[in-house]
């Protein structure tokens, strides 16, 4: 099971660029992870065509505020049920400073919101990311690795 | 009106520590920001004693993944008001690995989740000190410096 991670615009704050390193370091240990951030922010409407159609065969997850909120244990099992249902790529849908469209949404398999807090686009990432590590790390078995 | 983040352990990690220098420096523009974090894990117990002793007087504000979910607009006017209202300090607690006991959390004024996801300890200080810099960009009719 691959993970697509489909992000509008790189990050360019320093820390979230060194935090997006850190967990795409330790992610490389346990998946296959495919993260993408080289679209500019093209206006929400562009946007959303752009990661739908990147996300394409994809079960898809978008972020947005408005989503659903998860805690970590219900992530990890709805992870573990989509690899024992033997789903390929699960994308995951962040966009740009506007958001995601309406017809994105509905596109979507799930919305998701990490915070009610409307976080910082890149911020947003890295804890996107610090998340899938410790969703897999509790499937695996492991330590989590402070 | 000051802010104190009181926090049990340094951030370790290189990139959590560039997003805390980061937002803290930001924030120096706006608030007295009174940041400590040199208190190591001593077990929930001892930690708690700690972080209230160190609060004493201020209006607290607890993190805990069993708290309740604010919006930026929800966490923004609830700072206006208590400004308005004259409150001299607003304490942020953040526990150890093991989070706080039941007494620090019902000597709480607030109880906060900053997500329902369980957040690296570290990372959830970034996720605060970006919140309360996007509430003063807000209070302060600035716009958000990405």
């Amino acid at each position: 099971m691959k993970w697509q991670i489909l992000t509008i615009g790189k990050p360019a704050l320093g820390y979230a660029r060194a935090g997006v390193e850190e967990y795409r370091k330790r992610l490389g240990r346990f998946v296959s992870l495919d993260l993408r951030c080289d679209w500019k922010d093209a206006g929400s409407q562009k946007n959303s065509e752009i990661l739908l159609s990147a996300s394409e065969g994809s079960l898809r997850i978008a972020l947005d505020e408005r989503g659903e909120s998860w805690t970590t244990a219900q992530f990890a099992s709805r992870v573990e049920r989509w690899r024992l249902d033997g789903l390929k790529r699960i994308a995951i849908l962040i966009g740009g400073a506007d958001g995601h469209t309406a017809a994105l949404r509905d596109g979507a398999d799930h919305v998701v919101a990490l915070s009610a807090f409307t976080l910082q686009h890149e911020l947003a990432l890295v804890v996107l990311l610090e998340q899938i590590y410790r969703v897999q790390t509790l499937l695996n078995g492991e330590p989590y690795h402070r």
